[in-house]
């Protein structure tokens, strides 16, 4: 039984990382649809979406399924508890990578207002937030989680640094209102996605020491 | 050993709708305070979110613990699973609510660009969603939790509506630009909570029928 148990849980474990993995993968891509204007690329970005989903769902019926089965005690139920959530922030990071994959779509149709630098930028950040909660997670490693939080006011910091910037170019010149706007909402769509990094790293943190505290905030 | 798992979902399912009415209210003041300029409204908001965040994180200790100690099957697993999960879209609503809060205390600096029409009703549809959505969890109605998606599209056509006109107002003027700008957010973050709402109806039906489909597609 404990044996089983201990399989069921490496194989969620690997499911959760392969999701992690294709979550990191979709964010950049669709940035990078987003810079080279690549309209193929962002289409596929968001036809990926869906086994994206599919992986997420598998998971928590296997969360469910283990615990039904193998009625866990507290610190491994922590373990599950943690899998079921962390697949649902890593489905939402994929949702707003398909957000930003969406926005590459329209932006392609004109020449872009400038050189794309800091959100490529923001979305190298949060993909390795992403990485590193993850990592946490495997390692049970709580200290490696809490450094997650750090890394997403770098996120939080570059976006307002964009959002000023791209305030200047509107008040300029108002046929450059609706490029910068489309911009602002994929900052926005990125801002996002560090926040599930750390959402992951606080469940991360929860597993391991059994103490929930809020990094968001 | 039944009896006491009956009296713990019930309790679950309390402190749930608790929190669904936390949320809700979170939602009414913070629209509420972006229309009457009420800054003082909107930083009760910005302030009440902590409590939520407890409720919510009690709520997932106790699904926790009923899985632990009662261990439940597939039909009764599920319901925990879903009050676990919808836990999560509303303590993510409130967060939601609070940047329409922060929103509103920015935006109070500054008479609003025109009356706020739109943006309320958004709200109020997002509300009636979510009051939708937990009736059907309450009720175990998958078909009552069918229509939240179809109020979701409401939301979704009103918040493009709401982005045209904003749009017009920042090519007529630049001055308009910044508080226009902040009124696209909130439409942003009420866009947000009604796929949550989405999300809630999607686990309801999950949970009654065991068929996880994606309505926020």
């Amino acid at each position: 039984m404990r044996r089983s148990f201990e399989e069921g849980l490496a194989h969620l474990r690997e499911d959760l990382l392969r999701l992690g993995h294709m979550a990191c993968e979709a964010v950049a891509l669709s940035v990078d649809a987003l810079k080279r204007q690549d309209v193929d690329l962002a289409q596929k970005v968001i036809a990926g979406d869906e086994s994206i989903d599919r992986l997420h769902l598998e998971i928590q019926n296997r969360c469910m399924e283990l615990i039904a089965t193998q009625q866990p005690m507290a610190g491994d139920l922590r373990v599950i508890g943690a899998a079921m959530v962390i697949g649902i922030d890593l489905e939402r990071v994929a949702d707003h990578a398909e957000g930003v994959a969406s926005a590459a779509v329209r932006m392609a149709r004109q020449p872009l207002l400038k050189p794309l630098i800091d959100v490529p930028r923001m979305a190298e950040v949060v993909q390795g937030m992403l990485k590193k909660a993850l990592d946490a997670f495997v390692e049970r490693d709580a200290q490696k989680a809490a450094q997650v939080a750090q890394d997403d006011d770098v996120v939080d910091g570059l976006r307002s640094q964009v959002f000023r910037e791209l305030l200047t170019y509107m008040m300029e010149d108002p046929r450059n209102i609706s490029r910068a706007l489309e911009l602002i909402l994929v900052t926005q769509h990125i801002e996002r996605m560090g926040d599930h990094a750390t959402n992951i790293a606080e469940r991360v943190i929860y597993m391991v020491t059994g103490d929930l505290r809020d990094l968001n905030v």
